[in-house]
């Protein structure tokens, strides 16, 4: 990958197609953190999420001709596929878990995809997303092993470093590692002095071993946590390239930090971020990453709003 | 009143007291609704309501060598007076109710004031803030009837219509007039052609019947809305007086209106509203709000954002 030269092409090729979204502060979050921290607001791209970045890099660099798209998702990234996709005219198919909520499924059939998930499990998904690509002759549009994926995730850090120049660091969420590869890139071309951090589930924690041990570890279980976005069992082979060079921390959090992290941001800003941005903020919160001037990037907003007003109750003091 | 200067002048007093909040629009929204929509995002106001607005001009405009301020209001009004007398160097008592719940309290004590709550209830806290301002020599700050509180209302509509012109008509949630009066002003003020509309929880309906029949009623019964910051039983004085002349219609909105209008909101701007402020945009949704080009005043997001999170679940597909 010539990286430099990477970032900067995915950057022209999908600037019409997602928003440059904003940077925001606020002093009572500085407050509550003890640092100053800047908030790339990704819950305000288009389909509420980073994955638009990455998905629209990958679905413009395809070769001309190509009929379709197939993406393996049950969450932001098939969201990003379906918008991406429609965006340059292909077809796009979904591979879901026979299982995945009905919010979900709502949101990629809105953005104009097909779904396929009778019979479909964590387990064979892959598997029938690469038959149907071979099929149709369709593209399979990796979530986040894919150079052009990754390239086109670190443009947020190359935005967030021309509005907030010399910041200490910069902290993502990491499931397969897609974003945070993006934004060790982003650094690295960019603003050499910030270092990256990535935070992780504790209850999903393959980047950070594997960052540990040096090799790709797997995970034998199917993580359970409220940070839905980044349960991945493995780091990509190019995430893991990337990362084990470039990573300056891992922070383990589990569900208890992320829930009141996510709080404190909604609080605090009223964002509505999803658990996995909460990562983040909990990871800096508990002090993991050192600087004074910290950026994170928020990777969505994608919460079930109808599921979570449903839980609002009246209250009885009037 | 003189309508016009107040407003003006309410808008000089309070300028580097309150945030010129920012006006947003969303695609997805408009698509939703079936009409252009304008929010201006008064969640995003300091102490997270416009409340901070009315607060600001009348304490601003008190007396010098008034020796406090106190307050009556277990919500948004509490924290905005709290906010506003501390900003200039004076104590607040708030009177609250006993029962008011822990998130309330912690926010109100965390803009520095006091709380005075034991045994209040809804049916004596009135008379205890006038006695406890009596002898303290304080002055009390009315929630809505206020010509001070009015005016200072009214600059969030101001702004809005200097952001976007030509606009239909604005709608605003109604409690107790206040935020409506000054919307209202606002219109007559610097944009004529503009209408104000109410939106008032079904459940709560004192404003609405009120205009109906030209007397001020008043509900004999404790109303119970998941939007808790228009619960009030009757309208001012001065508030009817403003409204029965200026204001163009009050629709009536029930709870699960509300729910689904906050739905859309979180959903399609990411933006934390509470359920005071869907109402406004339920009003809308239900077509109630003739016009192509609509105002809509989001007053607030203060939700309860750790119980909230408090109920994110781990989803078991992975």
């Amino acid at each position: 990958m010539q990286f430099e030269a990477d970032l900067e092409a995915a950057r022209a090729r999908i600037a019409d197609g997602v928003v440059r979204t904003p940077v925001w502060r606020s002093d009572e979050l500085d407050e509550a953190l003890g640092c100053a921290v800047w908030l790339k607001c990704e819950p305000l791209q288009r389909t509420g999420s980073f994955k638009l970045r990455g998905a629209t890099s990958a679905v413009r660099a395809l070769p001309s001709g190509t009929p379709g798209v197939v993406a393996v998702s049950s969450g932001n990234h098939a969201q990003a596929v379906a918008y991406a996709g429609r965006a340059a005219g292909l077809p796009v198919t979904v591979v879901m878990n026979a299982d995945a909520n009905a919010a979900k499924r709502e949101s990629t059939l809105g953005y104009g995809a097909a779904i396929v998930s009778e019979g479909v499990d964590p387990t064979n998904r892959e598997e029938i997303a690469r038959e149907l690509a071979e099929r149709e002759g369709f593209a399979l549009v990796h979530p986040f092993d894919d150079w052009n994926v990754i390239a086109g995730q670190g443009t947020a850090a190359l935005e967030l470093f021309e509005d907030v120049p010399s910041l200490d660091a910069v902290v993502t969420p990491i499931g397969g590692g897609g974003l945070l590869s993006g934004t060790a890139l982003a650094c690295r071309l960019a603003s050499p002095s910030t270092r990256a951090y990535g935070a992780e589930p504790a209850a999903s924690p393959d980047a950070q071993r594997s960052l540990a041990e040096g090799r790709r570890v797997r995970l034998d279980y199917a993580p359970s946590t409220i940070s839905d976005g980044a349960r991945t069992v493995q780091m990509g082979v190019r995430t893991f390239a990337v990362l084990s060079e470039l990573c300056a921390g891992i922070s383990l959090v589990d569900d208890d930090a992320a829930r009141v992290a996510m709080a404190l941001v909604w609080d605090t800003t009223k964002l509505l971020i999803e658990p996995t941005s909460a990562l983040a903020i909990a990871a800096v919160a508990a002090g993991a990453v050192p600087g004074e001037r910290i950026g994170v990037v928020l990777s969505g907003g994608n919460v079930d709003a109808r599921a979570l007003a449903e839980t609002i109750r009246v209250e009885e003091t009037a």
